[in-house]
C-alpha cells in the first residue's frame, strides 16, 4: 500500500451527512493517527517548503487543524478567516453561496500585506465557493502572490474549475 | 524581553468585544507572527514531549490552530472536541452554561480508547466551563489519564478553581 492508498484507507464515509443523500468524507478518522497526520503534515511541507510562503490563511475551522501545522513547519504566520462576526477588530466580509443557502467570511484588516506570499488552506476542497470567497478577501487585503492547497478534493464536484486558472491549486487525496 | 513578555506584547486587546464591557484578548496578533508562533509552540511542547501523550484532544475552533501543532510535535493523534452538530458521526453529548446561554460540544464515540493519555487544549482558559463539559466527554469515552493546557489564562476570572485538582492546568501566558 503507497503513502496515498494509507492515507485514503483512514478516511471514514459517512452516508446522509449532514443531509440524505450526501457521503460525507469524515477525516477525523484520519487525523486521529498519529503516523497518517504525520504523513499528511510531511507531504504538504515538502511541496511548499521552498516556494517562500509567508503566511498561511486557513478557513475555520477544520482548516486551521492543518494549516497551524503547515504554518509551523514553514516558519510562516497562521492568519485565520473565520465565519461572520467571530474576528473581534476591523475585517474585510464577502458573501457566497453554499449548496444549501449563503454563509459570509471575513479577515482582519492589516493581518496581511501586498508583500505576503501566501498559502491558502482548507481541508477539502468540494464546489470551490468557500475558495473563490477566500481569494476575494485575500485580494482585498492587497496580496496578489497566492497557492492554494487542501487535504483533499471531491473531484465530482469539479470544484477546480471555478478556481481562476492563475492560481496552483493542489490537492493530497483525490 | 523575555520570552513571556514578547508573546505578551503580541496579543491584541479589543474593548467592547463580543459586548460592551469585555476586553477581548485577541491571539490573532500573535499567531501570524512566525517568530511567536514558532516560541509558543516549542515552549508547549517542552512541557508535555516527555509525558508520552497518545491523543491531543482539541476544542473548536481556535484551539484546532495550535493543538494541531503540538499533535503533530508530540507523534500524537488529532481528535477535535466540535460544536453540536459538526460531527458526522456517533458521538457523546454535554451541554453547559456560557457566560451568555448554554452550548453543547460533541466529541465521536470511539475516537478514544481507556488506554489513552490525552492533552486536552483549548486557547483560552476563562471560567472553566467548557473544560468541564470536555472532561465530561473524555470521561464519557473511559479516558482517566488527562493533562490539560491553554495558550493563555485570564486570571481574574479563576476558571483555574473550577476544574478539579486531580487534572494538572498549564498555561503559557498569565
Amino acid at each position: 500500500m503507497n503513502t496515498l492508498q494509507f492515507l485514503k484507507s483512514k478516511i471514514r464515509v459517512i452516508p446522509d451527512f449532514p443531509k440524505e443523500g450526501i457521503l460525507f468524507q469524515d477525516i477525523t478518522t484520519l487525523l486521529k493517527d498519529s503516523e497518517a497526520l504525520n504523513k499528511v503534515a510531511d507531504a504538504l511541507y515538502e511541496k511548499y517548503k521552498d516556494k517562500n510562503i509567508t503566511q498561511v490563511v486557513c478557513i475555520e475551522s477544520r482548516g486551521f487543524i492543518l494549516g497551524g501545522i503547515l504554518a509551523y513547519k514553514l516558519g510562516a504566520g497562521f492568519v485565520p478567516i473565520r465565519k461572520k462576526g467571530k474576528l473581534p477588530a476591523d475585517t474585510y466580509i464577502t458573501t457566497y453561496q453554499l449548496e444549501y443557502g449563503e454563509d459570509s467570511i471575513e479577515l482582519h484588516e492589516g493581518a496581511l500585506s501586498e508583500e505576503d506570499k501566501v498559502l491558502l488552506h482548507d481541508d477539502l476542497l468540494a464546489t470551490g465557493g468557500t475558495t473563490l470567497a477566500a481569494i476575494d478577501l485575500l485580494k482585498q487585503s492587497g496580496v496578489s502572490n497566492i497557492e492554494i492547497c487542501f487535504l483533499m478534493e471531491i473531484s465530482e464536484l469539479e470544484g477546480r474549475k471555478n478556481i481562476p486558472s492563475e492560481y496552483e491549486v493542489f490537492t493530497l487525496i483525490k
